[in-house]
């Protein structure tokens, strides 16, 4: 059962050596999450065999070019392929406009429902939720109101042991009962508890996105121990005005952060232009956080169920 | 003395098999052009080695989202590396529009003076004119307003025979009135005619894009001679149905219209997402009009002084 990040770009701002602005792909369970959309994703997604028409939600963490000028382009080709499923995007304030302007004066007749919801970037909260997973906005500090998210997958129903069936003569339909909590009472009444037919289900996986952001400690409670942290590493300590300028993070910066929420991985992104290449800012975070990885177009993050 | 054209982009409506969506460049007289601007434009120019900065106009043929959605990007790339020389665009009502929402809300601020003028996609006339080259609209047939363009070279002056100034001790200061069409008078009196003192400039070279256009022959008076036409190529004959639907060519089309202008070279592209490569339309082309060449992304034709 899936749980698979797929970087489609890892450039910051401009695109640079072979790396695309930012957009990524979460596959959970087989359904599919868009996260930003920079100019190029639609050619990622083939460069990749990233099965574009399952994608139906877009969560855009801020409204700058990098991250929301492929946005337009995907859809317009969507509508080519004559896709008539919905697509529903969750973005800061804005969006919507650009949407609108730029259909409207390309005359691009999009064939399938476009929603899109205005999110608040300043809260911590469930913006969406279906029967596998919830998403919760991370307020982060750049300069344009901007949010990460953290996917969570809901709890999953503990595994009931069929070998159980034969030995106490339970009936089929008392199974799902089973894997809900009940205990099981047999035909003499004894009570067979519900911990000796079942095994606990693995915990559910978790992962955040955190970009663009500066050092911003105060994101840490809501990221602890998450499966997968993404998060941007613009620069190196070397350019640590530059960072601070553009209110981005240095290498070491999201290591730090990494660290302080206990997160099983860190992936980094989101390279500035001045690097050739991703071995500058992972040799630094990793001095930190040893577990990191560069998140470099095409690279794909799978998380196993833990037990 | 360079006349060369770039292909950046060679697909039609929606990127597919590496190929982008429509962009190119002319390079005269090492005054670079860019004719649209598709998504992903900004990454060709750096695959191709094209110096971005040393394009100051781009000529916008119509606004559907495959001509102009690499534009903003683009533009705030030019920004990030500080540009500061203006940034002229040439485009059908409404782009100016685009830009100004896109940039407001993604908070981009460019580095540098960006004009952008409305062209009457209707009429063939001069909309550009400098030292050394004028650019006329051509009015196409498409399912928005369209118009191509043709860059033609001014005359170039003759070339001053250099062994005439010792033969008829010529002072050097006469030389650019008799480039110019001057005879020279010498001290006896005795007229030298131009013609004997000069060799005539090499013809002024030409390019003429038409894209998105259906068949149309009223444009054949506006491109007769051209160096280089390049003309959309959406479709094969196969696809006639198709061609006529979305208001595109085919193969077949674009090589009539070849051969009714006399061009010394036809370049096709615009390659519909159903052809895996060019060889499908390119044969056909070849069928009627022989100098027939693919449009691929990357490719360079160069067009010599001809004597």
């Amino acid at each position: 059962v899936k749980f698979e990040l797929t970087i489609l770009g890892s450039a910051a701002a401009t695109p640079a050596y072979g790396r695309f602005p930012s957009s990524q792909v979460l596959n959970i369970q087989d359904q599919w999450f868009m996260i930003d959309c920079g100019e190029g994703t639609q050619m990622r997604l083939t460069d990749f065999h990233i099965p574009r028409n399952r994608i139906n939600f877009l969560f855009v963490s801020h409204l700058h070019g990098d991250h929301i000028f492929g946005l337009v382009g995907m859809l317009t080709s969507m509508s080519l392929v004559g896709r008539t499923q919905a697509f529903t995007i969750y973005a800061p304030e804005g969006l919507a406009e650009i949407l609108e302007v730029t259909l409207r004066i390309s005359q691009s007749h999009l064939t399938f429902p476009l929603h899109v919801h205005v999110i608040d970037t300043t809260e911590h909260k469930a913006i969406f939720e279906n029967e596998i997973l919830t998403v919760y906005t991370i307020p982060l500090k750049h300069s344009v109101p901007t949010c990460g998210f953290l996917f969570k997958e809901k709890p999953l129903l503990p595994n009931f042991i069929k070998e159980k069936i034969s030995e106490y003569n339970i009936p089929v339909a008392q199974i799902p009962l089973i894997k809900f909590g009940a205990d099981f009472v047999n035909e003499d009444g004894t009570i067979i508890p519900h911990s000796e037919l079942t095994i606990p289900a693995p915990p559910p996986r978790s992962f955040a996105y955190c970009s663009d952001t500066m050092y911003f400690p105060e994101i840490v409670p809501h990221i602890e121990d998450v499966d997968i942290l993404y998060h941007e590493a613009t620069f190196t300590t070397e350019q640590l005005e530059n960072a601070a300028f553009g209110m981005h993070s240095t290498a070491t910066q999201a290591a730090q952060i990494a660290l302080a929420a206990k997160v099983k991985m860190l992936v980094i992104g989101h390279i500035s232009a001045r690097y050739p290449d991703a071995e500058a800012t992972l040799a630094e975070a990793q001095k930190t956080f040893k577990t990191t990885f560069s998140g470099l177009d095409g690279t794909t993050f799978s998380v196993p169920y833990r037990r």
